[in-house]
């Protein structure tokens, strides 16, 4: 038996936006999905877990089955199993699914003695995204694949972004499932609809990333609070926003956070609070007392998918 | 006796912006204050209200007594009372002040038999606001004059635009006191500090403040409401909203409001929410389920102070 394991994401800044072409910042962290392959008696691809539904469990059997014809793998008279343990939330922004699949192509080309490149296991990891929704922009297989924290842009271009000092992020899930699908849709229409003010929008979105950015290589954690606080109003200006993502975002505030904002789709999932050190705990509790589903402190993961 | 009175107002787009050159959309509303003038045995300027407290009646009477310097007026032997009656909510943003302030000076210039331009009843009410405040951008004494709906820039460049179907707003007070020389400033504190970002915005705000208008102009009302709520996010980015005026902000638009904003300078004060016709108070209750301290269902004052 091989086992692999892979991080889940937050979105830092610049989520929706870089759908139309702006940079993102997205960081790996420490909650992970885990996934052990073995050889079995019964014929074909065998994916289990104690909690993926069914339906998502298909695609990482689609993108085995892809691995194995890429690389003219024959199993023969035997099958392969994946096993998916998971502590990253569904459904919440995190890049649950990502990660899954990550650690599952992992896990089998560590059991057919397959060298993969990065390139090639996030290549796969795209794969199974498309059988999701329709067509991803792959910032979760990438960074779920180098873990740390990258500048992402569309079309797959990433840059490291080396911290300079420890940060520790406050993840609430709201409890309310969305669909990234529909979210995106509804920016997309409302960019066709208000093109000029959506224009005044990305541009703004750039530079709060770029300030991000040098906040992160600096050291300058409360430029960064800053920067979560204008992004998160973006957010809201969008359209992805509810009163539970307002509650949880200005909760974490108003108890200390140097920043807060939604992560990811929005409309539901989760938000992040940046904490001051040693603050993260008091932070999440006042999370939970505002409602929020549940908590995670996470710190970020430097190493990607193994 | 002579009476007077002045509309109160809200802001529809391009609060806080409007400091730095940016458009504004500002509407006289049908919360009014009322002034009464006479004249008295006792000497000098006597200023009564039942509700304003005696600190924010000194501006009051330092203008009435410019007014009279100005004109030469010269009472001899007698003195002048102002008695005023206002219900619009204090330090709530809805330009209480201002509405005092200028049906005052119209109370006594009836009184006095004296016939001043508009530009002279506001330049009197931005001197009232001057004891006040350091810097006022002018807008409040501007619009409580002309009544209707105003493109205001600062330097009190305006132009009045004409709506095509009527508005029904809800205002809600959070409660929350708030001073907006303090807001002002810490808006100035972050466009300082990342003007990149806060140039995007003020792009962004001005492009929405455009689109506004020509929807109150064409009766686009779904427009006018998208515009609100893009016109919100800006101001939750520059950092003036809070948990309550969130939670307002948010349900009135799940119950059903076109678009809902802090109106003003935010950290307290009240939000509006543009209703569909006839659903001002299903949206008015809510907002009191949701903790809103006071609501008022507002009508765009067609007519200003008189």
């Amino acid at each position: 038996m091989t086992e692999a394991v892979a991080p889940g994401k937050i979105i830092i800044c610049g989520e929706h936006f870089v759908v139309y072409g702006e940079p993102a910042i997205v960081a790996a962290v420490d909650l992970k999905a885990y996934a052990y392959a073995s050889f079995v008696d019964e014929l074909g691809i065998h994916i289990y877990s104690s909690r993926v539904s069914e339906v998502s469990l298909r695609p990482i059997h689609e993108v085995i089955k892809l691995l194995l014809e890429s690389r003219n793998v024959r199993l023969d008279n035997r099958g392969i199993a994946v096993s998916i343990n998971s502590e990253i939330p569904i459904s919440a922004g995190l890049g649950s699914s990502a990660a899954v699949a990550i650690a599952s192509i992992l896990a089998v080309s560590k059991l057919l003695g397959l060298k993969l490149k990065k390139r090639e296991v996030i290549s796969l990891g795209v794969r199974a995204e498309e059988f999701i929704h329709g067509r991803p922009s792959g910032i979760d297989p990438t960074i779920s694949t180098y873990g740390g924290i990258l500048l992402f842009k569309r079309g797959g271009r990433v840059r490291r972004i080396k911290p300079t000092k420890p940060m520790e992020f406050v993840i609430a899930d709201s409890g309310i499932k969305r669909s990234t699908g529909i979210m995106v849709r509804k920016v997309g229409e409302l960019s066709s609809k208000y093109p000029e003010v959506f224009l005044g929008l990305r541009y703004t979105m750039r530079k709060i990333v770029r300030r991000a950015m040098k906040a992160i290589v600096e050291g300058e954690i409360e430029i960064l609070g800053d920067m979560l606080n204008l992004n998160h109003g973006l957010l809201s200006a969008i359209g992805v926003s509810n009163s539970k993502l307002e509650r949880l975002v200005y909760v974490a505030r108003e108890v200390g956070a140097l920043g807060s904002k939604i992560t990811g789709a929005g409309g539901g999932g989760c938000i992040i609070a940046l904490a001051k050190p040693g603050e993260s705990d008091r932070i999440a509790s006042s999370l939970i007392d505002a409602g929020a589903e549940a908590v995670y402190k996470a710190r970020i993961a430097e190493v990607g998918a193994m």
